[in-house]
């Protein structure tokens, strides 16, 4: 049965591992939605692939015909998820990931009520600890604030689907692929296929 | 982390191939629920392996102790899906499949809310009757029946949660088994493992 793939939204605490499973992702079947932005490409950065690069006039024509699923400025440049781009992918049957963090992901929710929320979690709180300290790149403080921020973020658990421990990367990874391949097996996307199939 | 096991129920009309889908299930680490009967056993029938064998007196007291999922009198024999089984087995951690027709299974929905309903489908129409009709033990007319009834079943797709086409076994054994592995993934199921790692 040929069919639309699916939206998976992505969220998880800093130093869940998150980006990596991402990574490891999309090395398969998976294609990552791509951003808009009004910054300027970087070396090696390229148009359509890295990123939609666009002139502030064209990105604030987005935000005013409702194209973008959500957007942000951030030091005075625009980020934002296209949901054209989105929209195509799923057509073409591509299964399509969101990495997206707590807040924005609640947002998706009432464009894409049809998305799967997978929340990744570190095995623990120690776990999760040593790898925002294991980054060494920032003070006592700053963990303290990510970690009560984690913290916060693992009550929203509930409103999401699915939990993915992020123990053995490669499980995780397995995880989600499992995931994916269950709801394609959903009753309510045959509802087609079951009534042509008694149409004969 | 360790949790409770599932219960699967499988349905799927006459010629859909569930028989041998469970008999592959049960090779891995499934567990099939075991009925009640009165009838008496047959040559090589073990009592608490392939029935629990009950008197009519011992029968007749666990439906008045409301301890069978639902149960049925055939040819003067009672049969009926015993309940404590199929608790005992998912408190050890044990997936139980049971396989029950169309309308038992809506019956099980009341009891078992958290039950995973899967719906086994032949990969067509034709296939179906062929599959009818391969048996070459019936006649024209119960084949027509069968099929009618076949047809009836297949509108209730809608009360399954999930659809597993039955083209090559291997893979709706494959797509059963994601089934329960994404299944375990909902977050419902991390409440106590959350809380306990937030408490710390």
């Amino acid at each position: 049965m040929q069919s639309e793939g699916l939206k998976i939204i992505l969220s998880g605490p800093s130093g869940s591992g998150k980006g990596t499973i991402v990574k490891e992702l999309i090395k398969e079947d998976f294609r990552l939605s791509i951003s808009a932005t009004t910054r300027k490409p970087r070396i090696g950065e390229e148009n359509e692939v890295h990123y939609f690069f666009k002139t502030v006039e064209e990105f604030e024509e987005m935000i005013e015909k409702d194209e973008l699923l959500e957007y942000a400025n951030f030091c005075n440049n625009y980020y934002g998820t296209p949901k054209s781009f989105i929209d195509k992918s799923v057509e073409e049957g591509k299964d399509v990931i969101l990495e997206i963090e707590v807040q924005g992901a609640m947002q998706v929710k009432s464009v894409y009520p049809d998305a799967i929320f997978v929340f990744i979690m570190p095995p623990n709180f120690e776990e999760l600890k040593s790898r925002l300290i294991g980054r060494a790149t920032e003070t006592d403080d700053v963990i303290e604030v990510r970690l009560k921020r984690a913290e916060d973020e693992l009550q929203m658990y509930r409103e999401y689907d699915y939990i993915v421990i992020n123990d053995r990367l490669e499980d995780a990874v397995d995880h989600i692929k499992q995931i994916v391949q269950a709801e394609k097996l959903k009753s309510y996307r045959y509802k087609s296929y079951i009534e042509n199939m008694l149409k004969k």
